[in-house]
């Protein structure tokens, strides 16, 4: 691991390194949607990756990284979200622990995807304080590796080969958007993009109830989340040190979303391309929907982060 | 067209005939849902074919297997489903019209989805003697010609192709599962099966609220539907009399599943898979989840019929 900061090189790396293990995700695209902005949208569906969620790119590349010393003490964080599940699979097949540390009053269907991949929980109470001095103890207890949820290098260029992938596969775009929350996914984005079409644009896209990214990215000073609001629940966390670097040196715009418009870019992928996206995945062409960004005669790429959701309860009325 | 039944061979033609106009649909997998029941199975995804639904296949050769002098006239049909969407966007593409008769009672949603694909819609009351009468004022002053929704050879005939282009892709299966309501598609399912790979087993599956085809299928005669009770809208229309035929011929036997089941299936489908399928494309899989087909150790494809909901009607509690 490096404090640098991670180069196109470092996703190439990684890449060969998880590429058996990851799913190829499709690209896909809607000659309905195509039509509606005049444009043609590229939409990497990391809803299908392993978990439900690109996370499994990163907790799989920060696993395989690790040393055979390390490995066999295993590995943890603190999450109670798609990380928790992608580290506690990408654990299991390398055939190590993974501890994971959620608040007791982590959402059932939560604690059993971890379980269901093989992770071992310590609860802890629902407060930061509480998950950062669990998460000592049981580094304490057991030796394991901390492996952080987005605010790391190896996890960023893990993060980064979803955006590869793409490049790979659809050639030439004009801009490249993703979803901003901690900053992990864009920061991979943004090095695979600048790395291999130079002249594209990479867009951050964030809900304007958790703008802490935007306000950081257009005053230039860290703005730390405070009492964040979306339905977008994987976007809550605060941009990292590192994200935030990065975010700074190779993205070149961040635009807000609103609710509705989450909603509507939610209802949009669901009925025209009959797939299942969380509403951080959606964030993205909420952007296009709520004419945030032109699209009109563009190549755009977008990557939908995921597609976990609890069905019981959706937001459409 | 014909009144014999149609062999494989006639679903090879409508194959070449439709190849260029209809989605090869892809055929997806989930290593979860393999694993929870100790076998492979294999959905073939219309609900990504165009206008949602495997129908376009039908209607597509439909339209292509008219003479130029019919084809100038127009084609047409009572529906207020998949078929009515299907032949507007198959007439359209054959750049001829396509007179829709539904009633004024249907769902908002069902009118716009026939104009944006280039329908003419004639209104007509929600009786099927106002539909019938309907239909034929508009065929005496247009000339279209009538193109049934399910029950017609060359419907058939298409709808065949999904499972020729299913297990072109898989190769051997022990055992092809559809949906059965008027019975279109599990016809073409059975015919392309036992074309292809003669010793599979073909199974319908039925929701029990709508069991006609199930009771006729037992007995041997036909029995007509009466008061049909399921959230599988696709499947509340009665067996027709080619397709009775066919399945009397070809397939192996049909099973019943509970709305439950159906529910259950769809949710599996949405969580793991993270695609959107309607109640009646999710039937299929119904009967592997209530336990009245035994698919242990085998190689199955499901015929996942199409993925057209009402987002803000959902059965997920």
């Amino acid at each position: 691991m490096s404090t640098d900061l991670p180069v196109f090189k470092d996703v190439v790396d990684a890449h060969e390194r998880i590429r058996k293990f990851v799913h190829k995700t499709p690209v896909l695209t809607s000659s309905g949607i195509n039509k509606l902005f005049g444009s043609s949208l590229y939409f990497k569906c990391e809803n299908f990756q392993k978990v439900g969620a690109f996370k499994f790119r990163g907790a799989t590349n920060a696993v395989l990284s690790l040393t055979e010393e390390a490995a066999r003490k295993g590995v943890g964080t603190h999450s109670s979200g798609n990380h928790a599940a992608a580290l506690s699979l990408a654990a299991r097949m390398k055939g190590i622990e993974a501890h994971i540390v959620m608040p007791h009053t982590a959402p059932e269907i939560k604690k059993v995807a971890v379980r269901e991949y093989g992770g071992i929980i310590t609860y802890c109470e629902p407060t930061l304080e509480s998950r950062e001095t669990t998460m000592e103890e049981v580094i304490a207890r057991t030796g394991v590796t901390f492996v952080p949820s987005y605010d790391h290098f190896n996890i960023i260029c893990g993060q980064g080969t979803a955006t590869k992938e793409l490049i790979e596969e659809i050639g030439e775009l004009d801009i490249v958007m993703g979803p901003v929350g901690g900053g992990g996914l864009i920061s991979g984005t943004a090095i695979s993009t600048k790395g291999m079409i130079p002249p594209a644009r990479v867009i951050a896209v964030e809900p304007i109830g958790a703008d802490d990214a935007y306000r950081s990215f257009k005053t230039g000073k860290f703005v730390p989340s405070v009492n964040p609001q979306t339905m977008a629940d994987g976007l809550l966390t605060s941009l990292g040190k590192l994200t935030f670097r990065i975010i700074m040196d190779k993205v070149d715009d961040i635009v807000t979303v609103s609710e509705d418009a989450i909603v509507a870019a939610m209802r949009m992928i669901w009925e025209r391309m009959k797939i299942v996206v969380e509403p951080s995945g959606a964030v993205p062409f909420a952007a296009i929907i709520e004419n945030k960004i032109d699209v009109t005669g563009k190549r755009v790429g977008l990557i939908l982060s995921g597609g976990n959701v609890d069905l019981a309860k959706l937001p459409f009325k």
